[in-house]
């Protein structure tokens, strides 16, 4: 058995220290004070490690059974379900038209770090709803909006999101599910769509698939596709459950991990739908749920890995083996705990830097999606180039710290009793789904990079030479300042040499595509962890707050700096070897 | 269902035209000139190819089964296992007086791979059974001889290594299982023993347990332990089996991965045992096996990783998604090969160029050995210290390669159906078992840097740069010598940090043993790469062997330099930063 324990304070930290929520001047920000959200994490911090967490080992050993074409979720999700909606955890950042508590979108990222930490595969099934009413909040008529949302921010229906099939995942444009118009303004569905999480299950009434499909006069690739509504059962009038729609489940997928979530075959045979948004304007559609989705999976990389970490602290505090090398830290016992070795250590500090780290960053990102919801242009173009970054590094960074907590266990790590492996199992299709992380890096610097003339990239390193400039003299300086700047300019060359080299040969920059989104990704947490070290210092001075919790935020983000950011030098020295190296072998020759 | 193909040519290269293994003047290698192990790789691999590789996926799934005290392997495995000792490839490297064809290691290593590649959890079978003929070939007295080694060499009868309990495994001194002296000069086992892989099975007659336990009057700690011989059924005077020992199977543990390998919890209830070797040495003895089954071990790292290798890039030929960003590349399709986009090629360049590098490693380790058991000192010192080396990265590597190669297959990679999973779920255990990885780590830094005064890793740097001098006009000197100039430079100021600090503070050196292990994997890798360009320009030049395999070689090599060999940069500044950083939070604060 696992533990979990919410980690209240290091949000709190997040919050209030450094991203300052209530004087943000945000509407809806200002009731955001530390008691207020501080209540509410402690409220959603009890439910994820009390009920969800419990749920974890259950759902990975049972999985999802598909008896007479019905999807049954394992033992007890079901009233961990109820309990969630219940608690009005699923309509916590919706809008209050339809149900929402409208609460801003930084705190559904941080509660909801603390249920994947939990129970990913559970909370895969309200994480999916959430997306499809954001599809359905931003495009839908107000007929849809108001037949759908409230049902769906209430959970008593759930989403799910259905793009690929068989032979197309990422190039959407070969994709064969057809929708033919009715004369009663719908259409109907046919075609098989694979990998579709939370397409069926016992948790609600009914589930509403946001499908794409080709309706006739679109033309090809993806300008022919648009996005679709179809519900499972219909949805009578007066908002009761009418008939069965013509959608299936073909098959559930056996997975390496996420055994919790059903993961469907979806096969449509004429089912009917409603088209969602603008006709063969679909993909335009279903990137408003997927930017967000993508941060809910960069979210969920290193959430995963928060108990994986925590549960490994524990193993190595508790068992004992070997002796320090300094001279018995037990000595009564026979032998010293873990913990006391130079490399369990820097395995936990790997670890333990990293997951600050991210969670710093996610909920940045989400602030930077509130403040664009309000308006704030500049915002939401920063988010929009740091999606990729977020979801990519993220999640690799993720899975490989929960490969380093497994580690830690040594044999007890690869039973899977003792629940670590299913940490690293669950990790590890953060890295591929919402797009395979090759995908993010080319997003990045296939399109990202460049968007609005590079405007957002301009401003970030901006940004950070602001920052480093304002903290030039201070206390913080030499262990953070100094190697932020350097790895800062390691990513600063590599966009420059993209810019020369991309334009004559875009190979040149796409064999580097990968390791500028890593390269990225350590400037980020490092700035993160450099604003973090500003705020702990302040708040130390100012004789605010737990001295110890302060202090170890400060070596912390030092361990960060000085181990983990270095590595954009080898970042930079693989992107400018450029494609030469890459391209070289004929296809035939691997 | 995946595929594999037996990497013959690539062994004959490393055997022929780097190692040069028939003019290497040991005895018994004379023989092996090229068409001698080709015959031998060829059918190695048919048996591999067409025999063991299509069980894999039946292992995996059905896993092993107690049944009645019995443990029942996967369908097939029996077949399979007796091909395998009618092709007498148990007992290919061993020794004639008992049954074995007496080849040279280096050969069992090549053999190994493909079977490693092929079923990984079915070849432990026999790995083990290997080890445990090492040990007591090495160990044991002529009647131990005689009445054991004919019937493991065949494989008749199995061996297993049994060290853990629950309490300890790195830290043996712990160990509580008790050997009581009887008057006919055997000793009474008891204790309980976990991971025993292949503690039980029906693939053999009898099993031999080599066990550790403590006899009366051996003092405290490791200085205390013997080794025993444990059969599962006694041995008569004659050979026949006699009755059932008091050894038992108490569970099996479910586990991440290797499922048609038993891993038994292993019951001593006052079971019948014999020393072997000296009483109260038997630490000693195990680590002849443990070092043997380190260096199989840093196989399987690899070899485990070279088929998801290989179906990653049947996959990426075959499947069509997107087009190439330089124009299309199979424009009468609907989309191009995944092969075109310079992501997916950076991905496979980058397993390509560990997997042959490993390869040569390990076969070169291999190569050591035999000079060692020539009574070459210096061979057997160099090869004592890559163990931890070739054990530590290789497996680290080899899972991260298999994690790439899963990777390429997106969301098909996480379905069990295509058979990526399973690589990465088996390549985790490489990483710990026969000691984690970490502790290979200590052993570099805190024991083999330092053997006989340091001798060894000089010798290596001598190596080094005696083949760079020699090399440094040479045609592939700008692509290769250079590059393995500045990482062994790297290394050498890690190894010289290490001596300097590690006097006085033995953490700044353990700080930093990890990296240091990796940095010496990188270094070793690099060296392998530019032994192996020199072979494949020399055959250029000569106009021997296949152009474009070579021309390959030097491709992929060049890319190892450029692309692999930076990252030391990175392992010599963590190291650099010494114990502060990892040392500096109380256990609490983590």
């Amino acid at each position: 058995m696992t533990i979990y324990i919410p980690p209240v304070r290091d949000m709190q930290f997040a919050l209030h220290d450094v991203l300052k929520l209530s004087q943000s001047g945000l509407p809806g920000h200002e009731d955001l004070d530390p008691d207020f959200t501080e209540a509410i994490l402690d409220a959603a911090g009890k439910l994820a490690a009390e009920v969800l967490a419990p749920l974890n080992a259950v759902g990975d050993k049972q999985g999802c059974r598909l008896e007479n074409g019905v999807v049954r979720t394992p033992d007890g999700f079901d009233r961990a379900f109820q309990a969630m909606k219940d608690g009005g955890w699923t309509a916590l950042d919706c809008d209050p038209e339809y149900g929402g508590q409208g609460m801003p979108y930084v705190m559904g990222v941080a509660t909801g770090e603390m249920f994947v930490s939990a129970n990913m595969a559970f909370n895969m099934y309200q994480g999916l709803t959430h997306g499809a009413y954001s599809a359905i909040h931003a495009h839908g008529t107000d007929e849809q909006k108001q037949t759908y949302l409230p049902r769906m921010v209430s959970c008593d229906w759930t989403g799910t999101m259905n793009l690929t099939e068989p032979h197309c995942g990422t190039d959407l444009g070969m994709l064969r599910t057809k929708a033919e118009p009715q004369d009663d303004g719908s259409y109907l569905i046919t075609g098989q769509k694979i990998f579709i999480s939370a397409g069926d299950h016992d948790l609600a009434e009914n589930v509403i698939h946001l499908v794409l499909a080709k309706a006739p006069g679109g033309g090809e690739g993806t300008k022919g596709i648009s996005l679709f509504i179809v519900p499972k059962f219909l949805v009578n009038p007066d908002g009761s459950l009418g008939e069965r729609n013509g959608v299936t489940v073909g098959k559930l997928e056996e997975k390496m991990g996420i055994h919790g979530n059903a993961t469907c075959v979806m096969n449509y045979d004429g089912a009917k739908g409603w088209l969602l948004g603008d006709l063969h304007k679909g993909m335009r559609a279903m990137f408003t749920m997927m930017n967000e989705a993508r941060l809910g999976v960069g979210l969920q990389g290193y959430a995963c890995a928060v108990p994986a970490y925590q549960n490994a602290v524990a193993y190595a505090t508790d068992r004992l083996q070997g002796r320090a090398v300094t001279g018995a830290a037990n000595p009564q016992g026979p032998a010293d705990p873990l913990i006391v070795h130079p490399d369990i250590r820097r395995s936990l500090m790997d670890q333990k830097s990293f997951l600050e780290g991210a969670r710093m960053l996610a909920l940045w990102g989400a602030h930077l999606i509130d403040k664009g919801h309000n308006g704030d242009a500049d915002a939401e173009g920063l988010v929009s180039l740091l999606t990729p970054v977020i979801k990519g590094f993220l999640t690799d960074k993720g899975f490989e710290t929960a490969v380093l907590a497994q580690q830690v266990y040594g044999g007890h790590g690869y039973i899977e009793e003792w629940g670590m492996s299913q940490f690293v199992r669950d990790a590890r299709i953060t890295m591929i789904y919402e797009g395979a992380n090759g995908v993010q890096a080319l997003d990045l610097v296939g399109r990202k990079l460049a968007l609005d003339g590079g405007k957002h990239v301009m401003g970030f390193f901006e940004m950070v030479k602001s920052f480093c400039k304002q903290q030039g003299d201070s206390a913080i300086a030499a262990d953070f300042i100094a190697p932020l700047k350097n790895a800062s300019k390691d990513l600063q060359t590599a966009a420059m040499f993209f810019m020369e080299r991309g334009m004559k040969n875009p190979n040149d920059a796409l064999s580097g595509s990968y390791d500028f989104m890593h390269l990225f990704g350590h400037v980020a947490l490092g700035l993160m962890w450099a604003q973090m070290a500003v705020a702990a210092q302040e708040a130390l001075d100012a004789g605010r707050g737990d001295a110890a919790f302060l202090k170890t935020k400060l070596a912390t983000g030092r361990y960060y700096m000085r181990r983990q950011l270095p590595i954009t030098a080898t970042h930079l020295a693989r992107i400018q070897s450029g494609a030469a190296p890459v391209m070289e072998l004929e296809a035939e020759a691997f």
